[in-house]
C-alpha cells in the first residue's frame, strides 16, 4: 500500500463496538464503546493505538493530530451484498425480481463486457460508496471477466477492503450473457491467483443464484471451493415467492432451497447468501449451525416487493444466524448505509404488528418482536463490527482494537433534512453529546431521519477519501 | 395578499396534469401536460395564461420573465396529512401507534400551549415544507388554540393555502392534554370564524381519531360540520389493528370504524381520513359513495410498522376512492413528498407480491395489482392535482389551468445521492427531457433516488419562496 510508513492520529468522538447488543437486551450500550475525547493513532493503515486522547496521547509525543469536532466517528460502514454492475439503474421501474432482471439487468450488465464503459462504472461505483460512508463491501460483478477485474483494479487504487468474484450464470439470462461451467471454471481460477489476498481483495466463489446455475455449475463451485477453501463463496436465496418455486423446480431433488448450497458443499464459514425473506426457521437453524451468514437487504425488498426479512428469527439465542446488511443496489435504491438502517427499522415494525397478535393470535412471539426493534446500538453493530463478523472479516476491521484497519466514517448528526437540526437539539442541545445514551440517540436520529448527507468524512486505512462538499 | 397587482412569468419546461393517469391505463401520459417550451404568467398570485412560450409571450409584450433552465417545473406538491406539532420529534423510536403516541407525541405536543415554543416551531415546520416542496398541507394542530393559532398566523405570512383545524381529543392522553367537548365546540367556533376562508387559510373540524374521541367529541364535530357545511374534516381511520379493535370497543354501536364517522355525520365530501390502511373492501365502496377521501401515507405507515395501504383497492374503477399523498410527520420520518412517493411505490410492490397470487392463489388479483404500481404519471398525479382532488382544493390549485394558484416546484433531475447523475443520464444523456416519456422517465428517477434534494425552487402564489442552498 501506498500509506507503508506513514503514520496519522485523529482525535475526536468515537463510538464502536466490542459486542453483539443482541446479548445484552435492554442494556445494549454494554456492547458498545464511546470515547468521548479519543485518540486513534493508525500506522500502515492499521490502529496501532486507541483509547482515552489523556491516556493515549503521552505514548505518541511529536505526532501531527487531526482534530475532528463536533462529529461521530464509527468504523466504516460494510455492505455485504451490492452488484457493481447495477450503479447506473438503480432503482429502475419494474417488476418484481425476475422481470425485473430481463428488463433491466441483464442489458444493463452486458455493457459491462467493454472495458472503458466498465471502468468509468467502476468510478462512479466507488464513489458513491465513499458517499454513502461504506468503506469494505462483497459485490456481485457480472459473467464477463472485464467487470471482475474493473471492479478489483479500482478497490486497489483506492486501497479498500472489498471481495468480489466472477459472477456465474448459465441459465435464465440472454444467451450473450451466460457463462458456461467450464469457462467460469477456468476464469474464476484465474482471477483467484491473480486477484485474492492482493492488496486489500478477498475473492469471493460467485454462483449468482440458483435459479439462474444449473446443476454442473453449482458443481464447479463445489470445486473452486475445495481447492481455495480460503475463498469466500456469495450467492442470493430465497429472495421472493416466485424465484423460489423456480429454483426448487430447477432442483427437484433438493427439499428446499438451502439445501441446494448444502448438496454442492458451499453452506458453511465465509459463505453469504443475500435477501434470506422467505427462509423457514428450519433453514435459518441449518444457517446457524453451519456458520453461514445471511444479508438483509430491506431497501431492496421493499422496492421489488420481495417481502419482510425476519431479523428477529435470525437473531434467535439458540440458533443465531450470521447477519450483515446490503443496499443490494441496484435492487436497492440508494448506496448509503444509513438508507439501509431506516428501512430495517420499518421492516422490523412492520414484521411486529403481526408478531404482536394483534391481527392474528396465532402469530405472536413477542421474543422475536423484541429481536425485531432496531435500535441505534443493533443498528450500528450490523452496520460495522456484526456485519464484519457475518463476512469472516472481524479480524482485520469492524471496530477500532488495535490491529484492526483504520476504515473509518466521520458522522455530522445535523446534516440532512431541513427538519433534521431542530430534532437532533432535543437530545444535546446543539452541543456534542457527552455520554453514550446521547451519542445512540443522536444516531438513531441519524438513522431514522437522515441519509447519506450525514457522512461528513470517509477514511479508508487512515487517510481521508471522501469528504463532502461544503454548502 | 402582499402580491395585489403584481405581475410575473416564468419561462420553462412544465409538467402537470389535466386528468386522473388511473383512467388512462397503459397510456397514461394522455393524463399529463407536457410543455417544453412554456411560459406561466401569474398576477396577483393566480395563472392568468400558461401555454407553449411561442403562443403565449405575444399575448404579453414587455412583461419582464423569469428563465428557468435545465429544470421540471410541477404544480407545488400537496401533503394532505401531516401534524404541525411533531416537527421535532419526527422519526422518534418506539412502538407502534398507540404506545408511541403516550411515550413521544402527547409530551412534545404539550408544549405548544406555549405561544413562543408553538411559533418557533411553526417557523421549522413551514421551512421544512417548502425546502420538500409542499405548498399546501392540510394539518393536524394540538387541542391547545394556540398551536392552531400559531399555525394560520405562519401560513399567512407565508401567503400559503393551508387546511388545518384545532385538534380535539377527550380520552386516551394525558389530562392536561384532553380538550372537553364543550371548550372543543366554542374554541373550534371562535377559530373557524377567525381564520375559515381568510387569506389563503381553510378550516377543518379535526377530531383526532376514534380511540381519543367520546361519542360527544363526535357529535359536536357533527354540530359544527352541519353549522359550518362550508368547513372541511380532517381525521384518522384504520390505522393500526390495536387501534382498530380499542375504537371497536369504544362505539359498540358502530359495526365498523367507518361507521362511526358515518353515524356521526361527517363522512362526505370535503372529508379525508387518514392512513385508511386496514379498511375492508365494504368500507372503501362507502367511502367512494360518500365523495370522502383517505389520505396514503406510506413513510408513517412503514416507520410505525401499521400495514400497508391497498392503492389498487382504493382506485377500483368501480368504487374510485379519493386518494391523497401524506407525509404524516412525525409518524413519518421524513417531510419530502418525493420519499413519500419512493415509499408509496414500495407499499404497492409489496402488495403485489401477495396479489400474484405466487404465495396464497386465493389472494391473485391482476387487475388490483396493476393499479398498485405506481409509475412517474400516477405518483405525481397524487402529489398535485389528485391530492386537489382528493382534498376539493383543485378549482383553486393543482396544475397549471388558468385562474389556478401559482404555487409550484422546480425540480433538479440530477440532484441528490451521487449515483443520481449517471443514473439519470440514461435517459437524456444529460440533456432536458425531449417529450413527456423522457421527462416521466426522469421524474421516476427523482422519485426512486431522489429526495428533498431534488427540489430547486419552491414558489407560492408567484412568488419564490424557498432556494436550495448552492453546494
Amino acid at each position: 500500500m501506498a500509506m507503508v510508513g506513514n503514520c496519522c492520529a485523529i482525535r475526536g468522538t468515537f463510538f464502536d463496538f466490542v459486542d453483539d447488543p443482541w446479548k445484552y437486551e435492554g442494556r445494549e450500550h454494554e456492547a458498545a464503546r464511546f470515547t468521548r475525547d479519543g485518540l486513534l493513532v493508525v500506522k500502515d493503515g492499521l490502529v496501532v493505538d486507541f483509547g482515552d486522547f489523556a491516556e493515549v496521547s503521552p505514548r505518541h509525543p511529536g505526532l501531527s493530530i487531526t482534530h475532528i469536532k463536533n462529529r461521530l466517528i464509527l468504523p466504516g460502514f460494510i455492505d455485504g451484498h451490492i452488484h457493481f454492475p447495477q450503479v447506473r439503474v438503480l432503482g429502475a421501474y419494474g417488476s418484481q425480481l425476475l422481470d425485473w432482471l430481463q428488463n433491466w439487468i441483464f442489458p444493463e450488465e452486458l455493457k459491462y463486457r467493454d472495458r472503458d464503459y466498465a471502468r468509468e462504472a467502476a468510478k462512479h461505483f466507488f464513489d458513491a460508496l465513499l458517499a454513502g460512508g461504506t468503506t469494505t463491501c462483497q459485490a456481485f460483478t457480472t459473467s464477463s471477466p472485464v467487470s471482475t477485474e474493473e471492479f478489483f483494479d479500482e478497490a486497489t487504487r483506492r486501497e479498500m477492503r472489498v471481495i468480489s468474484g466472477l459472477t456465474g450464470i448459465d441459465r435464465f439470462a440472454p444467451d450473450d450473457f451466460c457463462i458456461t461451467p467450464d469457462d467460469f471454471h477456468s476464469e474464476s481460477e484465474r482471477l483467484i491467483e491473480r486477484y485474492h489476498r492482493k492488496g486489500r481483495n478477498l475473492y469471493a466463489i460467485t454462483p449468482r443464484f440458483a435459479v439462474g446455475c444449473t446443476s454442473e455449475m453449482m458443481d464447479r463451485c463445489r470445486q473452486l471451493k475445495l481447492k481455495y477453501p480460503d475463498c469466500w463463496v456469495n450467492t442470493h436465496i430465497s429472495e421472493n415467492p416466485s424465484e423460489i418455486r423456480t429454483a426448487r423446480e430447477h432442483f427437484p431433488d433438493c427439499a428446499d432451497y438451502t439445501h441446494v448450497h448444502e448438496k454442492h458443499g458451499l453452506l458453511g464459514p465465509k459463505f453469504t447468501a443475500g435477501h434470506a425473506v422467505w427462509l423457514s426457521n428450519d433453514e435459518f437453524r441449518r444457517f446457524s449451525k453451519a456458520g453461514a451468514s445471511v444479508c438483509f437487504c430491506p431497501l431492496s425488498n421493499l422496492f421489488l416487493g420481495s417481502g419482510l426479512f425476519r431479523l428477529g428469527r435470525a437473531t434467535d439465542p439458540e440458533h443465531p444466524v450470521r447477519v450483515s446488511l446490503g443496499c443490494d443496489m441496484g435492487g436497492g435504491n440508494a448506496f448509503s448505509i444509513i438508507r439501509v438502517l431506516e428501512e430495517a427499522y420499518k421492516v422490523g415494525m412492520c414484521n411486529n404488528t403481526m408478531l404482536d397478535g394483534s391481527i392474528n393470535p396465532r402469530e405472536q412471539d413477542l421474543a422475536e418482536a423484541e429481536r425485531n426493534k432496531l435500535g441505534p446500538y443493533r443498528a450500528f453493530y450490523l452496520a460495522t463490527l456484526g456485519g464484519a463478523r457475518a463476512l469472516y472479516l472481524d479480524e482485520l476491521l469492524g471496530n477500532f482494537d488495535k490491529g484492526k484497519e483504520a476504515d473509518f466514517v466521520v458522522l455530522d448528526w445535523n446534516a440532512g433534512q431541513t427538519a433534521m437540526r431542530w430534532h437532533q437539539s432535543l437530545i444535546t442541545h446543539n452541543e456534542s453529546p457527552e455520554n453514550i445514551d446521547q451519542a445512540a440517540q443522536l444516531l438513531f436520529g441519524v438513522m431514522s431521519v437522515g441519509d447519506d448527507r450525514n457522512i461528513d468524512e470517509t477514511w479508508i486505512a487512515g487517510t481521508r477519501a471522501y469528504k463532502k462538499a461544503g454548502v
